[in-house]
């Protein structure tokens, strides 16, 4: 497939917890503010893609529907995690199918109304019933990421710390405030390796990004920015041993995105990876080729990872600070890049930014890596 | 978009209440029976779209994980009633885009064990939780046909048995039985002038299809079959006079998929249509271009929309009798669609068919039309 698809114009609000607002009004702030952005009338839409993981039904016509631009194609996709980033890749084909020229991209989820979970009432969804719910599996992988890299909880909180650093200057972000090490291994303790402040928190919110062609986008004179690499992947299932630090899934993922964009990871300036538990972020390191496998706690410690160090990851504050209304994430991860790119991160831009990454993965179904992760390579 | 899709294979379950099976036992059946028809082994599956309306989160996944044929994209797709058929065109778009060859489309729905129904919680879906539910909305719509075309409830019980004519001979069907005007009047009230037979059945099923490009269909040596206009559109919503006895969103819809099959109602040798409820049946021949506006139930009458009539409607039985398992619907019409084009519906074969129009629109969002409409016209 071409990638000939350009984001024009981003939007999103705060993630928070809102449960005064309809979700159809955090969609809509959001939708407004990427038209604004990209100094596009409504009318200019020609086809929707709403992500949502808690897949209301019609969301994305419930959100439109007031704004007066229902009237056109609008397909609702679900992918956990990966919703947001999954309904920008199906945008971006339309596009190399010159299905349509404009296409608007939301992603939202609104978890203090919408709730979360599991499938209601589906026995089958085995794992999750038998307490193997995110925190515990994502705790597994920490324990044994200790034991065989010799990593302590003292490096688990340095990447809270960090995803604070970023978040605190985010005005997006949940949590505006700094962390200590100290602080974050005092907080009260979730599951074992993991204090509170080393999960990612509930909330809500929405996110939009408008793409449309290379023709338009320089039409609307803004800066450009191709949508360069956009990759989905699905877990594999096999019985038998699996390496329960290591992601195969994102490392799949990101081959494909970086053959796409024609680029390796010693190109990326800038990432947002999905940090929803602390050793996520190692672990994603590695599979996104940053250090090497193991090399992740020294990697982290040598300030590689910080906004102003080689590889800035999560300037944002990621899912740990910015937080992670579930459909939401990958259209914010898209609207931090966005913003880095064009130079308008304002306290936290990374400086001379060309290339950001975006990698959302979720919805394990029984276990490790079944879900579905997708990785966007933005390059201006 | 060059709709240059094939469909190479389908398969579906018997739609019905199964409360004893899981849906991904379900959804597993359609898969593979698609597959054997195709003729193709699972690893030829580059890419997969999950349409299912009560979207229980990361369905395709859960499906295919036992198949071992998770490790390659999967996008569950959600448009209401139409989530199945939104699925084709999201399948058709990746191929016009060259993304994937081959690839599979699976509708399912189990409503026995996944429930249907509005958000939970979500106050801001008025009407459903003031009582405009879907008998109520199609009463309404009926009650003012009726007095507008003079259309009686023998025309509305006619379209039930004539729905029977076909279903009875499919054995994929919900209800086997024929009925007669008689029993269909006597049957229970739903919402005055719906009795129970007058509105489809809630039930369980799947249905999935192999769709490719052109050289890789041949080279299967099946009957070749095009999706030669594949379109979707959602409702409009506007305030002052709406026509409750039109459907705007089906005419506008298929005037988009007859432009890019490059067809005319006319030339429709076979259509299975959204007949939720009798009423709709009635209203979207209409819409479809079929008869003129008022003209249906003398259509009806006519016989044209019999299996043997010029302009055979629902074949299968359709929704009222064929049974309505949300997103599976759009994705068994598609199956039914292909064995008439094939020549290999058994008894209830539409002579010499060679154009097949299938129909699904839902999902109202707070009234009428705002949900989401799909056509595909499938070509031999």
């Amino acid at each position: 497939m071409m990638n000939n698809a350009y984001v024009a114009g981003v939007g999103m609000t705060r993630f928070c917890k809102m449960p005064e607002r309809s979700f159809e009004e955090i969609g809509q702030e959001a939708v407004l503010k990427a038209l604004k952005d990209a100094g596009v009338e409504r009318d200019a839409i020609e086809e929707v893609f709403c992500g949502s993981a808690l897949t209301g039904r019609s969301m994305g016509q419930r959100v439109l529907r007031d704004l007066g631009m229902t009237g056109r194609p609008i397909t609702n996709v679900e992918n956990a995690c990966s919703s947001g980033s999954t309904a920008l890749r199906e945008a971006c084909t339309a596009i190399a199918a010159g299905r349509a020229e404009t296409v608007l991209v939301l992603g939202i989820d609104q978890l203090t109304r919408l709730g979360g979970g599991t499938i209601p009432g589906v026995e089958t969804d085995l794992d999750p019933n038998l307490g193997m719910v995110m925190p515990a599996l994502y705790a597994m992988r920490a324990r044994r990421y200790m034991q065989e890299t010799g990593a302590t909880r003292v490096h688990l909180a340095k990447v809270a710390v960090k995803a604070h650093e970023g978040g605190q200057l985010n005005p997006y972000a949940q949590f505006r405030n700094p962390v200590t090490v100290e602080e974050v291994l005092a907080s009260r303790m979730v599951a074992d390796p993991f204090s509170l402040l080393m999960c990612c928190p509930t909330g809500d919110g929405a996110a939009a990004a408008v793409v449309t062609t290379k023709k338009k986008a320089a039409a609307l004179g803004k800066k450009l920015i191709r949508v360069a690499g956009t990759a989905l992947q699905s877990g594999l299932y096999k019985p038998g041993f699996r390496d329960l630090t290591r992601s195969e899934l994102t490392e799949r993922t990101a081959k494909l995105a970086y053959e796409q964009a024609g680029i390796g990871p010693e190109d990326v300036d800038l990432a947002e990876i999905h940090d929803a538990f602390v050793i996520a972020e190692l672990m994603y390191y590695e599979a996104l080729g940053f250090c090497p496998p193991g090399g992740a706690p020294a990697f982290l410690e040598s300030g590689a990872t910080r906004i102003n160090g080689s590889k800035p990851v999560n300037p944002s504050g990621g899912l740990l600070c910015r937080g992670h209304p579930v459909g939401a994430t990958g259209i914010a991860q898209v609207c931090e890049a966005v913003w880095h790119l064009r130079g308008e991160a304002g306290e936290r831009q990374v400086e001379g930014a060309k290339v950001a990454l975006t990698h959302c993965t979720g919805g394990g179904v029984s276990g490790l890596d079944h879900g579905s992760c997708a990785i966007n390579i933005l390059v201006a």
